[in-house]
């Protein structure tokens, strides 16, 4: 076997990504944990030679893939605030929610550490521990290694905690009060089976076979101890951060999130995104530099809209279809003229000025899962926003759009909340620790 | 709404698809079909700019997606066979299996003809008909819109007529003799919902958006006439059919399909995938130039698996993880030793020198379709294998696997099998035109 070098840290090239960038080249280059992973006789540290910068079994360095170099790099690990929120949206999605089948908090302590520790090396595009074939013959691999060879692809991996976590692990007095159980919205027509959920990771790459063994890693961690209640695969972005990008389309044709929050926008971000010290109290200081994820599973009606006449479909949106220009307007991003549209339309029931400032970062995915029983395709938009409260950012939003002329031809199937922490600082920190250690 | 210029297609650039090239460019350049699509009052022709080359509502040229000049080219439709099966190798598949839901002759035909037309649209970059908000409106556009902005990105439709549509248009005396109905094989699990399919689509993009875009067209196309019985989304190809490409890996993390046919070997291609002269009597020589495909989804005990052995799974597949190499050997390339393996290790059983030659062209691709009710992934391999003849070749070679030590981790539980019709030769043929035209 052929030991190849550790895929090298890429600087994350965006602005709004710097303040990861510059902490985490460091920890990645000369990480200063030890790999200890909890499962099976595997775990072994890692030997000098990954602590020196050079890792005993990582991805080669062939890239099978045509991939832009720009799609292949790296997303730094640490930072005040979690990568994988202002981070520029990469294109693909796999989201998974867990239940936790543990009440040892010890237990469960430590498999936050051994996570956090995979994702420090899975987001550098290197293997988990000692890789897909680095061990010991006689054990199952650390790594399952569908992702040898491929590039970091800009993943990110964030961790969510949902309401329920507070209860199994005895802090319910530590849970924030912005981390409400969702009210029940008019349309709602949840599945029990795509909703809720202990805990999340969203995991989020330009490369779809990257995402997708980033979180069967995490599952395997965590064999045991949690296990996937539901996840979403989403093929398509349909928001963009980043200004200048065009915006991209939703299954429904339409440009959706044209006056989305960039990761660049301080400013904003600040305001509607980040948790901040005069939100929180003693209790829920550990949310400080975090935010709220709400989750939503929308099923488009893909069959009926595509029979509805192109007026009827603008006059939902209240934008055109070609442009994506608000009604009257001459551009996508000409300042909509609320007034012009129908009472009903989704532009107007959604924005800012009609629900008293509320804004969201959308970084919602499209998802076709095949058929339903009859024909149809399951397809739809997997809604993901962040917010600084959600009270205060869907609640508000999703209140107004049950006026949206836009439901009858969606419905919302699956829905979850989460307290997204903040991010992990350096190389000794880890997922929650400001939560779940006793000194915080 | 601003009209934008047709997405000019590029030459295909890989000499395999030299032929394709050369024929198509001039056909999409200049159709000399009309465009008169079947459904609702939204079907009229396109105007003389079309006939001269300029489309009206054509994908925009703007791409908000960050993929390599490579991968977002046209590959021409029209050629002696259908692209998509020599083709190199695109990132992401939907696969739709269709029901005919008309028995008249008339309709179907002219929902072939619709297709081919869409087809060779989509294929080049360019969206149905008037496009997504050229059209009236007050009727629905002729396109769905949300590949709008996005480039060809490489996309194939490759038609497939099942063994059930020959009974329903009363050409059983037409079917071809390997267009077998498939055996039941040692391990079969299979799912009714997930098999069969009177007609298929396989459609290969290096964008999923452009993928899925291109089914939901044309199942919106056929409706009323066919309806979609089943579909599958694949994320990561399996297989390489470019000579000096590195072979992907499975979900496994095993290098799978190394000694794949590669779409410029004319030879092999001749020899085990395309159907010639001598293969066909009066009845079946519209099948000259096609190939038969057998479609298996097979579910992986994930699991189960990543809890194997290191030395387990390198002797279930008889290569080692790392490199690839068959046992005893050094690189992925060099020529298996059969007799070194396991007598049940899965090279050595596949191999065609234990299958009297058998060999297939093998186009699968990765799939994760979120999570069984138990918490287990639903994931595995979207076995897609094109030939000349079922008979003499997946079939021997799923027999001689009834042995495989890899079964105690996969299941196969979804089966089809279709004729492949030759390639559509220029703009006044379309899909199927040999076998339901009385003349031919």
């Amino acid at each position: 076997m052929t030991d190849t070098p550790s895929e090298r840290t890429e600087q994350a090239e965006h602005a709004g990504q710097a303040e990861h960038a510059e902490q985490g080249a460091g920890a990645v280059g000369a990480p200063s944990r030890r790999s200890v992973l909890g499962w099976g006789g595997a775990g072994l540290a890692l030997g000098a030679a990954a602590a020196g910068g050079a890792v005993a079994v990582a991805r080669s360095d062939d890239d099978p893939q045509p991939a832009a170099a720009g799609a292949g790099a790296a997303v730094a690990f640490h930072g005040a605030h979690q990568a994988g929120i202002a981070t520029p949206v990469q294109d693909r999605l796999h989201f998974a929610a867990f239940d936790v089948r543990t009440d040892d908090r010890a237990v469960f302590v430590q498999l936050l550490k051994d996570w956090t520790e995979a994702a420090r090396r899975l987001t550098a595009g290197q293997a988990v521990g000692e890789g897909a074939y680095g061990g010991p013959v006689e054990a199952p691999p650390d790594d399952t290694g569908e992702a040898l060879g491929l590039k970091p692809s800009r993943l990110t991996l964030t961790i969510g905690f949902g309401p329920s976590l507070f209860e199994k692990f005895d802090l319910a007095d530590r849970r924030p009060e912005a981390l409400i159980d969702l009210p029940k919205f008019a349309g709602d027509n949840l599945d029990r089976d795509r909703s809720g959920g202990d805990l999340c990771v969203q995991a989020c790459a330009d490369d779809p076979q990257v995402a997708v063994h980033a979180i069967r890693n995490l599952a395997r961690i965590g064999f045991g101890k949690v296990v996937i209640r539901w996840s979403q695969l989403g093929f398509g972005k349909t928001s963009s951060t980043t200004p200048d990008a065009q915006t991209p389309r939703n299954l429904m044709g339409f440009k959706d999130g044209t006056r989305n929050i960039a990761g660049t926008e301080t400013d904003r971000l600040k305001k509607f995104v980040w948790v901040g010290e005069t939100d929180t109290d003693d209790d829920s200081a550990w949310m400080t530099g975090g935010s709220y994820l709400v989750a939503r599973r929308i099923r488009m009606n893909i069959e009926t809209w595509d029979r509805t006449s192109l007026q009827e479909q603008e006059d939902v949106f209240g934008r055109d279809k070609g442009e994506g220009a608000p009604v009257g307007r001459a551009k996508e991003r000409d300042e909509p003229f609320l007034k012009a549209m129908k009472p009903d339309a989704h532009v107007r029931l959604a924005h800012p000025d009609t629900n008293a400032g509320a804004t969201l970062l959308r970084r919602g995915y499209s998802f076709t899962d095949g058929t339903d029983g009859l024909g149809r395709l399951d397809a739809g938009l997997f809604f993901l926003a962040y917010q600084r409260d959600v009270r205060k950012g869907f609640v508000p939003v999703q209140r107004s759009l049950a006026a949206d002329s836009l439901n009858e031809y969606i419905q919302h199937v699956g829905s979850a909340v989460f307290a997204i922490p903040p991010g992990v600082r350096d190389a000794d920190d880890w997922w929650g620790r400001a939560l779940f250690s006793e000194e915080a």
